[in-house]
């Protein structure tokens, strides 16, 4: 296959291009930071005028988006007959263009301003443990996408599809309808033979496990993946995420739980596998329209892969196993006990607890729900009825307040609707990906046993981050492992964990 | 004196002048972020593309303040009858829009790519101590800062007062030299009656004071100040400075020495003055042309005074000297001692170790020399030699090296040719603003002696911080102080100090 992100000088047309990109690209890399910022260390009473200037920089993107200058630019740059590269991108930056030209200044502005405002107003919700507190900021918000989708329109006649496309281009709610139809077959049976999650971890006696002894661990892992902390930064923030505000400026975010292990050390390997992801896309694409990920699906695929497929190995158990004792206390007297214990399974209320099994119908729920406040069958005023039938259905669980069920995302407050799904779609592809990673480079496991992921990485690095989107999504996929993107390498590694989970509780 | 800043609505023309003021100012506060995350938490790699991002701002901010738009605001608001508020509000947006309107986009643009690139540049150089390494974007950094300055041209025919009248506007470099002459001949010659400082000092032993127990302190002192964490953040730095980056969203970084508790409690105390003011400008106006501090003089005013004058006070010492050993061994048995280990006078070669006597000699110094490189009387490949002369004449002392002489300040680094005068100016408006504020409200030194600093700060927010720059800083002056800036109150506290500390050596 040809190397076709630095074969050769770009075409005029196309430096042309890139130079009108430029700036969009600096614009959002300040809107990454002023949501970092956000999130790790601006004083609360701040919201306001953070909102104001996130505001500020979505009308100037759209300005920027919707320009005369760029709208001829990438005419020119479409009619020359440039090479696969160069045409990949113009077609994304006439997608990302038209995705702005077809909505007004004012909602751009508004979208911005609503998702601070949201993001405060469900923090403060979170703190009552109130759904009302955060209503309003939900409705709102609603109106404002239900605007947006119906402004950006879809072939489909899918208000859907409209927000979908920005997060997974190419991919249709009815792709989508045909595939949680079968995972929840698949899954929901299995789901069902777990046991309940207790309803709240009652956190009891000293803290076991200090954070800045996992902080500590969690950087020895993310190193060893191959996470440069010299072109990056790792802080601490309530809501994990992984942003991109520079070439050389990858920074992501993570939380621990003082009483348990996991949820620190799966944190890291989930952001740092995004990390990973934005470290590789190739640099001197980092101001055109096709140098980002080439979708969030794929970007998930990245970040599922290191912590499930990887963090949870029986190699990644042996190799944290052997030096893991040096930072904090562990409860286990094999490897094997905490390989067991890393996949510990019940069926939960709370989506970033769940196990590989229970996961995804986690995403179903919120993407049914999603679909109806979208279209309108559903009110937010029946929102929390609606989310416990959901939940009674595919998992048979109840949340046991707000916290527990409603409010436990922040997506919804900051807009993010047609986001969810690109979770699930994340899982498939990681295990699709993984799959043929193993069946190129051969047993990867006796690796990670001795901490050794270049492998890896470089195989992930040389298939998926250097082609950044100047291939779809789909196209990555095929590349890489051949086929396009299907459930049954992820259904296979569930349900061989399940089995085996199963064998050893009974 | 009636209360000019709320009396009553605003008219329309300066409604809409605000209007399109708001997003200059949500400029200026997302260039604010970028520069607070680049001293304390960026990658070093990552200087480029903050250059870059920082230029975006810059041509952006340049675009808004030289719109026709705007100048149609301006010339309507000018033309209304308003109160003198609007009429404040109209000339100070007038003044800002003709500093942008002077220059060309592109040199804006530089200008801030300049800085940024000259503050990565100068942080290398100190690494390596080499001025060598540093003088290239030195070099470049006078050659855009004598373009800028031709450019925006002065009524004196002076280029220096073109840069001045941006940080200190109505003050001359024809005042200044007569400022420095007087204070030349009133400190030179009881400087060079002081000891010379040690080259530098030898750090020997345990850290005394631990970083994390200094903080601590420091905290407590600006809680006690009346600084509202609420409405800001308080982060480590290697140089320490307050930004604002929204109404409720004051920060400022500091830097501790381990062996040595002044360094940063004074720096404490100093950027709190700096914050107290941002905190206490009017909220409604934060989006309007004179919403901002009156001048840069009139803001170190702030952080000089809490520093010397409140926080070197007798009473703040006993204070202080009242509970700081529940948080750090103190090496004194009294509090008189105390106040003389803060009171300790040298002549150095660093600015920011210097006391009161000598402070403004070291800026003196400055002024010559980047009147000199701007006028092109000195070219950059002299400055070392031209540094050491200066030094040897005012002070008599020779820097041990370049980290010691003249990469000691990022300043020039960072385009701020002009600025340094402001803090000779803040040094004589604290003094006056200090001795009318104890004529009003009585023996001020037996409140600190109790913690109690919220009868100055009141003073202080009503005379100064209320009023913004809805007028001039000389007005501020002479409203809170009865007569114009001066600095006999200036010399006799110092010479008093002077007295003071040569008794107690003698």
């Amino acid at each position: 296959m040809p190397d076709e992100t630095r074969s050769r000088p770009l075409s005029p047309a196309i430096e042309e291009l890139h130079e009108w990109w430029a700036e969009i690209r600096r614009l959002e890399s300040i809107e990454a930071l002023l949501s970092w910022d956000q999130e790790t260390g601006m004083p609360a009473s701040a919201a306001i005028g953070r909102s104001q200037q996130l505001s500020t920089v979505a009308t100037l993107l759209h300005d920027r988006l919707t320009s005369d200058q760029l709208q001829r630019a990438i005419e020119k740059a479409l009619q020359a007959e440039g090479t696969p590269l160069e045409s990949a991108v113009a077609l994304e930056a006439r997608r990302r263009s038209g995705r702005a030209l077809a909505i007004p200044r004012r909602l751009a502005g508004e979208l911005a301003a609503a998702g601070a405002v949201g993001a405060a107003s469900w923090q403060q919700a979170r703190a009552e443990n109130s759904f009302d507190r955060f209503q309003p900021a939900l409705e709102r918000m609603i109106r404002l996408k239900r605007e947006q989708a119906a402004a950006i329109g879809a072939a489909s006649g899918d208000l859907y599809d409209a927000l979908l496309d920005e997060y997974e281009p190419e991919t249709r709610a009815a792709d989508l309808d045909r595939l949680f139809s079968h995972l929840e077959s698949e899954l929901s049976p299995r789901a069902r033979a777990l046991p309940v999650a207790p309803a709240a971890a009652v956190a009891g006696g000293a803290p076991a496990y200090p954070l800045e002894r996992q902080r500590e661990v969690g950087l020895r892992v993310v190193a060893a993946l191959g996470f440069d902390p010299a072109r990056g930064r790792i802080d601490a923030s309530a809501h994990p995420f992984c942003i991109t505000i520079g070439p050389d400026d990858v920074r992501f975010t993570w939380r621990a739980d003082v009483h348990d292990l996991r949820p620190g050390l799966y944190g890291f390997l989930h952001e740092a596998g995004h990390a990973l992801y934005e470290q590789g896309l190739p640099p001197d694409l980092f101001e055109s329209p096709a140098g980002g990920a080439a979708s969030l699906g794929l970007h998930e695929s990245q970040s599922r892969l290191w912590e499930n497929l990887v963090g949870r190995s029986p190699g990644f158990c042996r190799w944290l196993w052997a030096w893991l004792p040096e930072h904090l206390p562990v409860p286990f007297s094999t490897a094997e006990q905490l390989w067991a214990h890393v996949h510990e399974m019940a069926r939960g209320a709370i989506r970033v607890d769940a196990d590989q099994v229970t996961y995804d119908l986690h995403i179903l729920a919120r993407y049914r729900l999603e679909r109806s406040l979208l279209s309108g069958d559903l009110e937010v005023g029946e929102l929390i009825d609606a989310w416990h039938a959901v939940y009674a259905d595919l998992l048979g669980v109840t949340p046991a307040d707000a916290n527990h069920g409603v409010l436990q995302d922040i997506h919804w407050a900051i807009g993010l609707f047609g986001y969810f799904p690109t979770y699930t779609l994340g899982n498939l592809a990681a295990s699709q990906l993984f799959e043929a990673a193993c069946a190129e480079l051969g047993d990867l496991d006796a690796g990670f046993a001795g901490g050794e992921f270049a492998p890896l990485l470089g195989w992930l690095g040389e298939r998926v981050h250097r082609l950044a989107a100047t291939v779809s999504p789909a196209e990555v996929i095929v590349r890489a492992t051949g086929r396009p993107l299907q459930a049954d390498a992820f259904l296979r590694h569930v349900h061989e964990l399940f089995e085996q989970m199963s064998e050893a509780v009974g």
